[in-house]
C-alpha cells in the first residue's frame, strides 16, 4: 500500500523497495543479489520509458510466445537474448573476466542456440562434412592445443566442432521454415543440421581428440554468413529494430580438457560480411582467421591453422 | 570488435552502444526508445551483478518454460511479471499517471492473468456463483457508476466482474495442479474456473449494465485469500526467493463506458490478510472495501457498496 507522490504516480523507488524486500530470509544470497537487481532494473526501465500496459503486454506475448517455440532443437529466448549482446556480455563476464589474470588465452565467445550435446568423436584427419553442397569450399581445419602458461602441448584435449552448412538456398527448407530471402551478394547462406531436413543427423558436427602432441585435424566447410531464424519473435525484434539478420562466417568450438577451465568460442572468416555488425554480437577480434590456399589436396582447396591456449580450471 | 578494457572485460559501455546503435534508420521512435532502455538495463543488471553464462541461462530456461505452460487459460509469462511488481508498476504508470489531472477517479490495479474476454451479460440482481462452495459466503454487490467530474450517474456502463471461487480444497483439483498445501490458517483457498475442472465454464464471471441511474448489483462470493499458481516458473521463483504464493481476498473488475477512460482495477476485502503483503503488489489503500452484515436477504449475508467514478476519455 502507497501514498501518491508529486507525479500523480503512486509506485515511486518506496515501491520498488517493497518489493525486493519481499524476499524472505531463506533466500540464498547470490540469488538475492541478483533479483534485487534485476527488479530495480525493470522497475528503472519501466519508469525510465513511461512503458504503457499495452507495450508491457506485447513483451508479454513475444517472451510466452519465445517458449512455445523453443524445443530439444531450438532455443528462442536464448535467440532473443542474443539479438540485444546479453549472451556475448555474460560470456565476457564469465570468461574473460575471470581469467583475467592469464594471458595469452583464447578469447571466448557465445555458445549461441544450435549446440548439441550429443556429437560424436571422429578420427583426427577426417571429415565432419556429409552432405557437401554443390559449391562446399572444403577447408582442412588443424592446430595444437597448450597451456596458456607454459607453452605445452595439452594431449587428450577435446575439440567440439560444429557448423552450419553453406547453401540453405539448394533445399526446399528455406520457404517451409520462412527463411529470410537471401540478398543478391549473401545467396549462399547456411542451415544447421537441426535446421534442414535435408541433412543427415549430426552433419558438420564432431569432436577429435589431440594426440600426444597436443594436434588435431579435420575436414569441414569454409563457412559463409548465416542469418538467424526469423520465424520468431527474435526474428520479429530485428525487424521492428530494422536490423539485418546475418552472422558473419563462423565455426564453433567448444574445448575441453581434463584440469583447465572449459573454452566455449567461436571463429571467423576474417574475410567475410558481417564481421563489423554481427547480429550477435560475437566478433572479437583475435577470433578472426585466415583461410589459405591448400595445394595437393584433392580433399581442400584451403588451409585452416587454429592454435588453442587454455587455462587452468 | 572491441578491445580490452582495463578490467579484462573487452565489453563496456561501448559495447552497449554499439548494439543500440545496431538499429536501423527505419526503427519507430518510440520503438527506439524503449529498446534502447531495455538494452540499458539489461546490461547494467549483467554487469552489476557480474552475472555468469550459467545464472543466465537458468533465466532463458525459465522464460521457455514460461511460454510452454502459456495457453488461452492461463499466461505464465505475464504472472512472472507480476510476482516482481511489474504488472503492477506499468498499470500505475498507464492509467493512475496519465489521469493524474482528474480528482476522485476510483483508482486501477493490474488486469491479472486470468481474465476472460467472453463473460456473458447478466441481469442485474442475478448472481454470479453457479456452483456454491459449501461453506460459501455470499454478498449483494451493488452500487452506481459516476462522471468523476460531475458526479452525474453514468446508464448504459458496463461493469465486468470475475473472481476466484473460495473453497479450492475440497476438489480434488488441488493436488492435480500441484497447488501449495495450504496452511492452517489459509485453508479456505480459491481456484478461477480455468484452474478447476469442478466449476462450470464461465462461473463467478459475468457483466453487469449499469440502468438510467447508474445502478448496477449482483451476487457474489465474499472472497478469500488466493494462491497463484506455482507449478511453473513464478511459482519456483517465488519459493527460490522465499515468499509465500498468496493475495489478498479480492474482486477482479473491468469497468467500461462510452465516451469514459477504460478502468481495471481490483478491491480488496478490508478485514483479510495479505493486505500488506500481496505477492503481486497490487494493493492500494483506497481499493479496500467493507463487507458488511445483511439483513432479511435469504441470499446473502453481507452487503458490499461499492461506487466507481470514471474519467473522460
Amino acid at each position: 500500500m502507497a501514498t501518491q507522490d508529486s507525479t500523480g504516480s503512486s509506485l515511486g523507488p518506496e515501491f520498488t523497495q517493497q518489493v525486493i524486500d519481499s524476499m524472505g530470509p531463506n533466500t540464498p544470497p547470490r540469488l538475492r543479489e541478483i533479483m534485487s537487481s534485476f527488479i530495480r532494473h525493470m522497475h528503472g526501465f519501466a519508469r525510465d520509458v513511461q512503458l504503457t500496459s499495452d507495450e508491457w503486454l506485447l513483451g508479454v506475448n513475444m517472451i510466452n510466445w519465445a517458449g512455445q517455440m523453443s524445443n530439444e532443437k531450438r532455443n528462442e529466448g536464448q535467440l532473443m537474448c542474443d539479438v540485444i549482446g546479453l549472451e556475448s556480455l555474460v560470456d565476457d563476464i564469465t570468461y574473460t573476466v575471470a581469467t583475467k589474470s592469464t594471458s595469452g588465452l583464447t578469447a571466448s565467445a557465445i555458445l549461441g542456440p544450435f549446440y548439441r550435446e550429443d556429437h560424436p568423436i571422429r578420427e583426427n584427419g577426417t571429415t565432419i562434412s556429409f552432405d557437401m553442397p554443390k559449391d562446399a569450399q572444403v577447408a582442412y581445419m588443424h592446430g595444437v592445443v597448450t597451456d596458456a602458461k607454459t607453452g605445452k602441448p595439452l594431449a587428450n584435449a577435446e575439440i567440439d566442432i560444429w557448423q552450419a552448412s553453406t547453401n540453405g538456398k539448394a533445399g526446399g527448407s528455406l520457404r517451409t521454415i520462412r527463411w529470410r530471402e537471401p540478398t543478391k551478394t549473401d545467396w549462399r547462406i547456411g542451415l544447421y543440421e537441426q535446421q534442414d531436413p535435408n541433412q543427415q543427423d549430426l552433419n558438420l558436427r564432431g569432436k577429435f581428440i589431440t594426440d600426444s602432441e597436443g594436434r588435431y585435424s579435420l575436414y569441414c566447410l569454409r563457412p559463409t554468413p548465416y542469418p538467424i531464424p526469423e520465424d520468431g519473435p527474435a526474428g520479429k525484434m530485428l525487424r521492428m529494430m530494422d536490423r539485418h539478420f546475418y552472422r558473419p562466417a563462423h565455426i564453433h568450438l567448444l574445448v575441453r580438457c581434463k584440469g583447465y577451465k572449459q573454452l566455449i568460442t567461436q571463429i571467423f572468416d576474417k574475410d567475410c560480411k558481417y564481421l563489423s555488425n554481427d547480429t550477435v554480437f560475437a566478433v572479437k577480434d583475435e577470433l578472426t582467421v585466415e583461410f589459405k590456399p591448400r595445394k595437393d589436396d584433392p580433399q581442400a582447396s584451403f588451409d585452416l591453422e587454429y592454435n588453442i591456449s587454455l587455462g587452468g580450471a
